[in-house]
């Protein structure tokens, strides 16, 4: 078996460690997560790694190099509800799967590598995302153990239960001298790729984001009996946000902005909307794009809001900076792709997010099947998989020679 | 106490015969609905009338007049969930104190009179509209005794117990000679009587209504990956049809049109929306003006769909022609108002669509504050009351000399 179709079998093992058997559910601190860690660990073994388990439950395993210097390698094992199986995963398996190649060729490479399998990128249980980086990252702050998933279960209990120490939490930070980078191999869940018709794409940075709650208040009445020019519509006055939203969207290169939910008050068809409630995401590689988009569409939120004479709430419920990749490290995963090697921005946010603040990040992505991710339709072909091993290995070989 | 504060002061004794203590919740053959028809029956012989019920419920008081000819007069008694307290029992109020007048005054006109108090016209138990008016028509089909209510009680065995026989809702067909007419005193639902200063109008017709429910299929996807161009949003396109919607009912003077449900799938603020589904209901009083605005908006719908590469799925849920009052009757009730007399098409349905079939219909709309309807924020004045009170009786007087 080639080390792609080991990696894709490897990925298949886990998708049966679900806690909802039929689908792919692996929460934070889970059974399902019991289970994958048991095959994780013995693929690392097997990869030639001395394993260990952190109190946040990430797993680290090392291959120690002829020198002292570290470079980190590695993706999260969780997953949203009803996954895709490559999301995280194929990013450990892609790095255990190098590391072992370096360990049956007998080679040692003059740093040391260490795989880290994060407990949690994708936020599921606690409503609050990337607690393994964090945790790596010295981040994880403790009013975060107070937070409690659907079944009331805090997240220090849950912890505690999983074989960690809450309260050491810190232990988990990175203690070592600044590793030489963090490097990860994701599946794109976009579409660029595969449009382009290439195998994997080099990421020159983790989108910067920013989220807005938005609520137009006008007043409810009767369909059939407040003529057209008297109304107060909280629905036709969210659309046309809806429209600019997306026009914004399409001025500027690598821009994204989505209205994903809407809610109308009351919801009935014969009464005019009287209240709308509606959510608006915004990003871009270049926080000095996304930030002056963000202000134009707030103040045509604003606007249409006085022109139609409704009320307005805005709330900015989160904003991320973007975070922008190693251009050394880069630079070096574009030069080990042989052929051509586009540049494709992360819309979607990552652990290195939380890692470039101890390191230097890079991250490779993989073309998966229609742009699907987060969806049990999420697809990558063994041979694009084995293109991204060959990747990673020559990368550590130039980096090796520096 | 003048008749007008008279209806008033009944106005706020029926809003206490509620099944829901604190707002107003009357359906169709409840016990609030039994506390009601102990009052109106008692109202109804202190005016000199013969009382009787049929077998859907609905209460029918008669002063004789010294022909055998009949007048209709009425409205609902019955009321939506967390309704005001004049849409309906203000018309069959006014019907009452109008008759209490004439026999106060030791007078009879050439014709009887009989005072109709429907039993359903809202349809909030069942579903379904008209019952009381249906059953006086003729056209209360029998499968409709089959409906069910909330709590599983079907419609047969609701009327049985509130004292009717269900399988002799034949019987309560009108019987005698085609009555010289319906007229029917409402509050108006909407802000014209308001916008003009002015306390009454005639209505000219009832507008003719069509539902149509609508759905976008379109793509889910990631908010941060898949870039603006290569997205298929179901929530744009239905954004753009919301606008156009509007902008359809601001062409034609009486036109309506309104989305006033609107569903996103899945819903997430961070996921591009794959599914929109939303109602859309076009009102006119002239059935030539409201169908090929129909039919220009569902041509709007397809082709937005077919722009936008989404499936799209449209369903017409029901279509009611419009009812034109009628030109004599409404000429007399024009004459009996002192002023001006401003002719406002009801958007609403009323119980006049199914009278309408066995006579010949008129309507008298009052101002109502704000235009709010089917809401406890309902609110006229006792003046208006009084102009409205006034007109009717003139309207008789006008009526019995022709």
């Amino acid at each position: 078996m080639t080390d792609a179709a080991t990696v894709m079998q490897h990925c298949d093992v886990l998708a049966a460690c679900t806690d909802e058997p039929g689908s792919i559910t692996r929460p934070f601190a889970s059974d399902a997560m019991r289970r994958a860690h048991q095959y994780v660990r013995e693929w690392m073994r097997e990869a030639g790694m001395a394993v260990t388990r952190d109190n946040v439950g990430n797993l680290r395993a090392r291959y120690e190099g002829t020198g002292t210097a570290t470079l980190l390698l590695g993706s999260h094992l969780d997953s949203v509800r009803n996954a895709g199986r490559y999301d995280g995963p194929l990013g450990v398996m892609v790095a255990i799967a190098v590391v072992k190649r370096l360990r049956d060729a007998g080679r040692r490479l003059p740093f040391g590598l260490e795989v880290l399998a994060f407990a949690d990128e994708e936020g599921l249980r606690f409503g609050s995302t990337y607690l393994g980086s964090r945790a790596v990252a010295g981040r994880l702050d403790g009013a975060e153990l107070r937070r409690t998933d659907a079944g009331g279960v805090t997240m220090a209990e849950a912890i505690r239960a999983f074989g960690g120490d809450p309260e050491k939490l810190a232990d988990d930070r990175w203690r070592g001298d600044r590793p030489l980078g963090y490097v990860e191999v994701h599946i794109e869940q976009g579409p660029v790729l595969e449009a382009r018709g290439l195998p994997v794409g080099v990421v020159p940075a983790i989108a910067g984001q920013s989220r807005f709650e938005i609520a137009f208040t006008g007043e409810a009445g009767h369909a059939g009996t407040v003529p057209m020019d008297r109304r107060r519509d909280a629905l036709t006055a969210a659309a046309e946000v809806v429209l600019a939203v997306e026009a914004a969207g399409a001025t500027q290169e690598a821009l994204v902005a989505t209205v994903g939910r809407l809610e109308v008050e009351p919801g009935a068809a014969n009464v005019i909307p009287g209240k709308v409630f509606f959510t608006l995401d915004v990003r871009h590689p270049d926080d000095r794009v996304r930030t002056p988009a963000c202000e134009a569409l707030i103040a045509r939120t604003r606007e249409t809001a006085r022109r139609r004479k409704l009320a307005v709430e805005v709330r900015a419920t989160s904003e991320r900076p973007s975070v922008r990749c190693s251009p050394r490290l880069t630079a070096l995963l574009k030069q080990a792709v042989a052929g051509r090697a586009p540049e494709v921005p992360s819309g979607a946010g990552h652990d290195g997010v939380y890692m470039s603040e101890i390191t230097d990040v890079a991250m490779l992505f993989v073309r998966c099947k229609g742009g699907i991710s987060h969806n049990p339709a999420e697809s990558v072909t063994t041979a694009d998989v084995g293109v991204a091993l060959d990747v990673l290995g020559r990368f550590l070989e130039l980096l090796a020679r520096q």
